[in-house]
């Protein structure tokens, strides 16, 4: 057995996580590194979305909106999103998608700083974010800039309303830091929009602790939701009782059987809704959100920073012609760069390694703490080596 | 058997759609006339579903995207709805909640009438749509005006932007014409978007033989997609090079996959989309469109307007304390007025016939003609003249 085989063999032995992996359908033998693109199924999920079709709205029907809980499914499941995300009780929605939610938190924070008219988005953030920023401004008035995060203290200005930020670079898997970017913001006198959609269950997030105004982020990569399951939405709570949001329908309506034609928003977080939620989706996702119950988030942090290190050292020693452009403080993501990378990760994914590329020379590599093994990294790292030797 | 038994007995005998009702589960003994609120369960939809999470998100992950079509899977469902809606080929996504399909329809016709200010919008409308009409001007420094059906003729001005409609009132059933009141707004110089929820799958729908411009609607009401399925958007033909709406995101990119920070809008009705669509939801409903095979919308409509029309004859003669409001003119429920509705409702419901209560004073039923028989329609006037008499 080979030093680094050996070790992934001790890492995984001592995992205090390893029993979570059981809870995931990863039986087929391949090596799944994309769970930052779409989490692995977990294995109780098809029962309990089968109740939710064959007895909720086969047999209840519409009586499950009150008695199933439907209605409130969207705040219920945003209660369970809260602490992965360090979100104040009461103050998370689920519904809609990023996009959308994107929009909603973008145009909310306009209106509540008036006077001032500029969005600032992040300029490495996942492209959908600046297209809604500048639809968004677009709509309001305001301009658009793109900016690195690094020059986000320094382009803020008297004018800047609103910045719209990514926790973890999609791309390199850098992490960036909330609190300090966030402070910047508030000296400022802006607002920031954090969208979490590659830190949510891949590390510990706080946005309480980081005064963090608006977070949304996609519930389908690291927490595991299932094929497009719906966003999620927060707001800090001192900010909630002015949230005045573009897209309130009848579901964010303080009375919404009253049927009344004039529009009074709901008083608490359901005010962040618009229209009725995908209830099929949603409840897989509130069904998929049981692999996090008792997760210790520091030690689910610890692990990834050990999986991606560990992959990085893997790849040094077995596939040297990839070189790795993750900085050190980072998401649970991996990125390599290689010549002809399109080509690579096609073999990788022939080879039953799944990860993926991203235009022009990245070779991405998700590392799910909960169901990713050290061996896994060390197998990946062996058959990228063949592939390029 | 009573003269009303032996015609019921007699019109089910004869329904040429009375092998539809086999698709769906129906065999709790309930009388379901909530049809209008969410849709039956269809019999194989659970096993279709299973399949998409087990093996399509449970084995094959991500590759389902390309390989088991989830990418395109908008614009393949929206053209499963096309001929239920008679839109053209190619000019139906499906997608998001009707609420968000509404601002992105309002937003866009908006877009279409440049140097007209104001928003006409259906009073008796669900009130989502109201709401969303009132956020969507000022966004875009519109007004917004109620009027009844009645008088949008005579309320057009040369400063009428867009005009948004509901095909069928929700609490009267009153259907609308939709190719009078479409010529009437395009004599104006203003655009039309009708919202279908309440005519989709209820009645044949021809918005191209009537040229609307746009048209909206959700998909678990007549057409059983399941609780909160995704809502359609369809755009005329001619329009569509020139669509330019609000909430495009990155699965409305010409070339999402290039990630290019430029916003570039796909070509065909792709460039209706936003974000990553909620999969389970939508191939729920994928699966559940497949009772609508080889269905005749005339036969259908025949069928809904002797259903309707048995059941007033039978609340006549059986529970003649409660009045139909429902007009000739008509979409696929009746509602009935009567004192203590909401008590009344409660009782029937606790009885086995499921309907809604619509304040003050409204009992709604139902008749989805796919599923709901001409006994049924007798058996629940029975049972509603027993409780008030």
């Amino acid at each position: 057995m080979s030093e680094l085989a050996e070790r992934a063999a001790k890492l995984d032995g001592c995992d205090p996580l390893q029993g979570r992996r059981d809870l995931f359908d990863l039986d087929d033998g391949v090596i799944y590194l994309d769970g930052n693109s779409l989490g692995a199924l977990p294995r109780h999920v098809p029962a309990r979305v089968a109740d939710v079709l064959t007895r909720q709205w086969g047999r209840m029907r519409i009586r499950s909106w009150t008695e199933e809980g439907w209605w409130e499914a969207p705040e219920r499941i945003g209660e369970r999103i809260a602490p992965l995300i360090g979100a104040a009780p009461g103050h998370v929605v689920v519904g809609d998608s990023t996009s959308v939610n994107v929009f909603r938190a973008v145009v909310s924070a306009l209106r509540m700083t008036p006077g001032r008219s500029e969005i600032l988005f992040d300029a490495t953030t996942f492209p959908t974010d600046g297209y809604i920023a500048a639809s968004a401004a677009r709509m309001t008035g305001a301009t658009v800039r793109a900016v690195d995060p690094a020059e986000v203290a320094k382009s803020l200005t008297d004018d800047t309303a609103v910045v719209l930020l990514n926790h973890v670079d999609y791309r390199s898997g850098r992490l960036h830091d909330m609190g300090a970017l966030t402070e910047a913001v508030h000296n400022a006198g802006a607002r920031v929009v954090w969208d979490l959609s590659h830190s949510a269950g891949a590390l510990p997030v706080d946005i309480t602790g980081h005064n963090v105004d608006f977070a949304v982020g996609c519930t389908y990569k690291y927490l595991n939701g299932g094929p497009g399951a719906p966003a999620f939405f927060a707001v800090r709570p001192d900010l909630l009782p002015q949230l005045d949001q573009p897209l309130g329908g009848w579901c964010s309506h303080r009375e919404p059987f009253a049927m009344d034609t004039e529009y009074v928003a709901a008083e608490g977080i359901a005010k962040a809704r618009a229209g009725t939620p995908e209830i099929v989706s949603l409840l897989t996702l509130d069904a998929a959100l049981d692999v996090w119950d008792g997760v210790d988030l520091h030690q689910l942090r610890e692990k990834s920073l050990a999986l991606t290190g560990f992959f990085e050292e893997c790849v040094k020693e077995l596939a040297p012609a990839a070189r790795s452009v993750t900085p050190e403080i980072r998401g649970s993501q991996v990125s390599l760069s290689c010549v002809d990378a399109e080509r690579v990760m096609g073999e990788l994914v022939n080879r039953g390694v799944v990860g993926d590329h991203r235009p022009p020379d990245l070779l991405r590599f998700g590392f799910t703490p909960l169901y990713t093994r050290f061996a896994d990294a060390l197998r990946a790292a062996e058959i990228l080596g063949e592939i390029l030797a």
